[in-house]
């Protein structure tokens, strides 16, 4: 049986840290605020969103909901994310994908200034995870919050045999970059791979973002890896699980993380540790 | 016997390309004109200089190459950059590596502005490449030459297993996002992967780029891959060579590009060519 990632309990002890952080923050002036963006907005894009002003307003956060209506044109939806990006008092700007269709969504991630980017998409902020920068700027929260939960279950990275299923921008390219700047050996496998799981069965580290339930089962893990399920799919009688069958995953693995109570908490308790460290940045 | 992937023929054939780009951007009444500056500078410097002024002449693209001081502070090379930045009639800044150890590279990299940064070597250039931007943005020279070879010697990358050897931000990352974005399936290895040629044994595509002279021989060669060599050392009797062992690389390889005659040619054919892109792109 693999050890557990626990990934509700370390967002609550992550929590705890960005808790700490705001106080501290506030001690000298200056309270933390996110802005959610939500343009249209399907029932999913409302839950998500609920569920990170619930969190941040925990934290002592800030939370602003702006809603927008589907029908709101991209010169507009510009306007607005202008006015936030010239507001001092706001730390971190977030549009919840997805947009309406008539939107470029390209467009609106570089419209947001680079230092409220708090999930990371803006190119400059990628272009400094790519170039393994120095400096402090965002990353993609979900990717962010693995690296966290490697660290805090010790799983080494340098030297070692990552494999990234799934090449999003949103979770397979920072991932793999995170995991280049960390020294692990980097394999990104998506769907034009051929035997894809001749890959999988040679990672130390697995890494599994492709929407597709169950894509992976025990019969494609090493021995012992660490693996990281970032699916958050739908079963056939509509229970969340995800793309790895968990009860074969379980029997291989060394460390594996469940769906849910895996990734899931950790991007949401990212997003605000992040939304933090803009504040602090900001200084 | 490998076929040798002529980089001095390539070169010649994307120069008579780039002539005519810039003999129609002349007849709109753009001249592309290309500023590569050079602090302090060695004999390496000096002699990459005059190459890439005396390709741009050639082509009919103005070159102006800026000579400073080894002494001159970080703020007075970045007025200088600011300079050029705001001049109109110019379309590509470079600057020259090496720079004195009192420079911040990465400070002049983000200094020189996106839309006329030849090198591709601005983040915000990385992040559009990293995140397969559809808009126009330069690419650093020598990957974007390389996917130039792979293209006029018909080798497939969708699907294919492609390795790359090095993780430096002017080959080994951009050439792995690249790929990536050509549907690869990407492997970067590097000094800390344990047992590289494992790897490099099962590419379909291996590109190295470590500066280790014959690193890879051709026991590390899948039978058939295509092999492209990044290498400019020099071996013990101080004669130019690759990081690939070309005689026995010959037997194994399926293409093979020589050293010299292979990448380096078209990394300038590339400069070239990107200069009068970005000339077009600022019409």
């Amino acid at each position: 049986m693999a050890e557990l990632i626990d990934g509700k309990q370390l967002a609550k002890k992550l929590n705890a840290e960005t808790k700490v952080a705001v106080d501290e923050l506030k001690a000298s002036g200056i309270t933390p605020k996110l802005v959610v963006i939500i343009v249209g907005g399907d029932g999913a894009s409302e839950i998500y969103v609920r569920n990170k002003h619930r969190k941040a307003e925990q934290l002592g956060i800030i939370s602003e909901v702006t809603r927008l209506s589907a029908t709101i044109s991209q010169a507009e939806l510009l306007e607005v994310i202008e006015t936030y990006n010239q507001d001092d008092s706001v730390h971190g700007i977030l549009v919840q994908s997805p947009l309406p269709s008539h939107i470029d969504e390209p467009t609106i991630t570089r419209a947001i200034t680079p230092t409220k980017d708090v999930d990371g998409f803006n190119p400059v902020n990628v272009g400094k995870l790519y170039t393994h920068s120095a400096l402090n700027f965002p990353v993609s929260c979900t990717p962010k919050g693995i690296m966290t939960m490697l660290k805090a279950y010790h799983v080494p990275t340098a030297g070692k045999n990552a494999v990234i299923v799934g090449r999003s921008n949103i979770v397979g390219r920072p991932m793999a970059a995170l995991l280049l700047n960390a020294s692990a050996t980097v394999t990104v496998v998506h769907s034009q791979t051929k035997d894809m799981k001749a890959y999988t069965r040679e990672a130390d580290i697995l890494v599994v973002a492709t929407g597709i339930p169950h894509l992976i089962t025990g019969a494609d893990i090493k021995p012992g890896a660490t693996v990281i399920d970032v699916g958050m799919d739908r079963d056939e009688e509509g229970h969340l699980t995800g793309d790895v069958e968990f009860e074969s995953a379980n029997q291989v693995a060394g460390k594996l993380t469940p769906v849910p109570g895996g990734v899931g908490p950790m991007t949401i308790a990212t997003l605000m540790q992040q939304t933090v460290e803009l504040a602090k940045w900001s200084e």
